[in-house]
Order: C-alpha cells, then sequence, then structure tokens
C-alpha cells in the first residue's frame, strides 16, 4: 500500500492535549508528494513537494538549476500521477538535454545530493551574475505588501505548515503568490511563474520578491538568477546569502515586519519615503 | 575570492529601519557553509550546514542515508578546511565503501538531487523499518524538556536563524542538543552523536527527540532509522509524515508547547499523569 497522496492537503484525526486534558479533533495537514523530474524521457531528481502549480514548478526548477537557459526551451510539462508520487514529464529543446546528459555522463558512477547534482566543493557553490536592475523601491511599499502576504497565503491558513513566495510590483502589490511545504520549491514555482508572465507581457521583473522563511544562500542565488533585485525575507538570512547578495548586487532585507526590516546588502536602494 | 566561511557565526554592520527611521548596528548572523562528505577519498555529497560537530555530522549523515549499518563501520573522520568550504574525509569499511560504488555505478550517468540519490520514484521514499520500542512517555517529561529546550540554543539565541536538535531522558532531562541551520543535519548531528553515546554506555536510544521545527517525512524517517520511538516536534507535520509515522509505530507530537501538543500517530504511549 502507497502511503502517499497527490493533493495539497489532508483530513486527519487527531487528539489535542492542554494542560492536561484530552480532545479529539480533525486537523487539515499540509501533504508533501514526491515529485519526478523527468527529461526528454529520463529521470533526474525527486523533490518533496506539495503536489499544485507543478507546471511553475518544472519551469522554475529547472530554470533555477541552469537545466534550461530560457522558458522557450522547456516545450512540454505533461503531469503524470502514480501510485507513489507524480512524475513532471518535461520535453526541452535538444541542445540542453545533450548538455543535460554530457554533465550527467562527466558525473557518471557518481551521485549528488544536498546541492542538486553537486558531490564536491568545486561544484557546489555557483556565485549569480551581477545584476543589471538599478531599481529602486520605497520601504512604503514593501509595508503595504507585508501587510497584505497573510490574507494570500491559502495553504498556510488551511494547514500552518507551508511556506509562501510572492511576487510584488513596485507599488506593493502582490501579483503572484506560491505556496509549498518546501521554502525552495515555492520559489521555484513563482520564478517559474514570473518567467512564464515576463514571456507573454514582454516586461521586466522590476518588482520585487517576499519569502516567508530565512533568506539562505539558495534562496538569494534563484531571486537573482531570475533578474529580481530585491529579496525580502521574514526571518534572517545567513552570511553566505549576505555576502552573495553583496557581491551580485541584490538588496537583501531580513526580518521584515509590517514596521521594521533589517537592510543586509545594498539597502541604499529603498527610498524612506 | 572565496564567500566561504569556516565558522558557526559572524558579524555584519546593518541597517535596521523601523516606523520610517533608520539606524546602524551590528547583527549577528549564522553562516551556511559547503560541507562535502568524502568516502575512502571519493566525493559523494555537499550539504550546506553549520560548521560544528561534524564528527557527529559526518556518522548521523552516514548512518541516515544507509551508507553504513552502524556505527563501528565509520573507522575514521578527517575534517579538511578549504578555501571554498569543509570535507569530511570519513573511512568506512571496505564492504560498505563497495555497496556505495555498487550504488553508485547503478546510478551511473545520473545525478540525483532533493531526496539523496533518488532520481526516480522507485527510489524517492523508503519506509522506515517498524519500531520495536514499547516505550511509554509521561506527559510532563515532554512538558518539563520543551519548558528547558530555548535555554540550550546557543545558536538561536545568537541569531535566530538556526534549528534544533534534542535528545531527551525518560524523566524529561535534556541529554544532547544540536544546532545547524539546515533542521534536517540538525537532526543527523544528534543522530551522530546518540549512536556514538550509545556505542560508548550500551544503553537503548529509550528517550525521546525534540525538533524546533516541522515534521517531515524526513524527519521520521531518521528518528525511526535512529531507533528512537517519540518525536515532538514545534511545529506542524505533514500529512506523509504522519502515516509514516502510524505505519512504522512511532508516536508523533505536533505543535507542541510548554502546555500543550497534537498527537498525530500513537498518543496512547503518552502517559497523562
Amino acid at each position: 500500500m502507497s502511503l502517499i497522496l497527490d493533493v495539497s492537503t489532508s483530513q486527519f484525526e487527531v487528539t489535542q492535549w492542554q494542560d492536561g486534558k484530552l480532545q479529539t479533533a480533525s486537523d487539515c495537514l499540509a501533504e508533501e508528494t514526491p515529485i519526478a523530474l523527468v527529461y526528454n524521457g529520463v529521470s533526474h531528481a525527486v523533490m518533496l513537494a506539495t503536489a499544485q502549480d507543478l507546471e511553475d514548478f518544472a519551469l522554475g526548477f529547472s530554470l533555477s538549476e541552469g537545466i534550461i537557459e530560457q522558458a522557450s526551451e522547456l516545450y512540454d510539462v505533461d503531469v503524470q500521477v502514480r501510485n507513489n508520487g507524480i512524475e513532471l514529464h518535461c520535453e526541452i529543446a535538444t541542445e540542453r538535454f545533450v548538455q543535460l546528459k554530457e554533465k550527467r555522463r562527466t558525473l557518471a558512477g557518481k551521485t549528488g545530493c544536498g546541492l542538486c547534482g553537486s558531490e564536491s566543493l568545486e561544484q557546489a557553490v555557483r556565485y549569480p551574475d551581477r545584476l543589471l536592475s538599478q531599481s529602486v523601491f520605497a520601504a512604503t511599499s514593501i509595508q503595504r505588501a507585508l501587510q497584505a502576504m497573510q490574507a494570500t497565503q491559502v495553504l498556510q491558513q488551511q494547514t500552518g505548515a507551508t511556506h509562501a513566495s510572492a511576487y510584488v510590483l513596485a507599488d506593493g502589490t502582490i501579483s503572484m503568490v506560491r505556496e509549498d511545504v518546501g521554502r525552495h520549491n515555492a520559489l521555484d514555482k513563482l520564478v517559474g511563474a514570473l518567467e512564464k508572465n515576463r514571456v507573454k507581457t514582454g516586461l521586466a521583473n522590476d518588482g520585487f520578491i517576499i519569502t516567508t522563511s530565512r533568506a539562505s544562500f539558495e534562496m538569494v542565488q534563484k531571486t537573482a538568477r531570475a533578474g529580481v533585485s530585491l529579496l525580502v525575507a521574514v526571518s534572517a538570512p545567513t552570511g553566505l546569502a549576505v555576502r552573495v547578495a553583496q557581491e551580485c548586487g541584490l538588496t537583501l532585507l531580513g526580518f521584515a515586519r509590517e514596521s521594521r526590516y533589517v537592510a543586509y546588502s545594498h539597502g541604499e536602494r529603498i527610498l524612506n519615503q
């Protein structure tokens, strides 16, 4: 029997204990589902993620991991539900698939984990290119988005167990939100959605990203790779994340609440109106 | 120039914004350092982790990932600091290294990520064996440990950015704590320390584990593999974690605070004295 479900949430009968008193209740939990990324028929990686917005996830993951360089190189995503998880069958440009196979061949006989496909220090940390954007942002826009954030987190309200990444326009309007049990997955989903929108509208990504989690190195890396120059984290950054943000020209704010934030890099780009 | 440090924390000059007022301050951040696990000279994986308790990490990771089956199969760990991270050179039993090479050969030409070394759904989710323990625990012991927990989290007090895993004796005394920027790493470090202690003292792991994070599938899997039959999570579990805990006989408590908890599986093993 498989214990794996292909839904975002499910209900459980639980026992609540409070100050010595017991009572039964029903609780809505976030599911995590093994999601396999399959490129041109070849299985590449399995992530534990929330089974929604999976086309966005396929595009964002493929971009963040450098498997493709632009959205147009992902021709099709076919979502196939299996007994033991979900397969995302991605059809990518032949040139990219050849590169992926070459990378796999080079890694032949090695397995990777932790940092995707990295099994030695040389491959582990790829610093993002320097950002070209000179965008500035009003502190009031950031506050406005943070105030509106909670109401957009549907899964979090149901389960209390998911992270969210949001894309916010310069005026503070939240334009897209993606949720997942994993903070990296939520950001990959947002990056995918953002890129699809950029291709459709032709508009640059001159807004900013809010994450409800901490800002680790990989969160900065994914944001910078998406060409977004401001990352606002509700929780703490790591030291490595700050140094990478300083180097690549990304403004990194941490401990961001409705009435406060801490600027860790390039704080000069926030206008304190 | 490398941006990577081999310390647990570092100081940054930051700008704090509060209700429109700016001031500069000094802030202590948790570092994350690429840590490569090298087995008998062959690089296997790189994790972003906190650079402390690295021998515990090497042992716990090796056990959790099934690279070795018991502590005695890890002969030696040599910690080597590099410019771009830290290498943990692990010397393991020849038989286990042959198995690891065989596994790598089978995966030849494939890279894995997300779930360690898994690139297809078949390999992704390995359910833990059924726990043999019939231990029961007093609710008062759990409350006592939760009350004491915060004071033991040294890194968290400095940085506000790290997770902790603690091993607690049946009477509620916290006997070991390990901290890390990653919750999986913190638990792997604790599992390593616990196993070293078990070998030294010959005592079974009949206490319980507290994690300051959510309880995902992998947290349940690592706890069960360590032979510990109660996992207390400060935050929410996932649905998959609950079903796996139910199946393998692990008691899983979530949203655990000083005066309350929710029992998600095998709550009958908590004595409500």
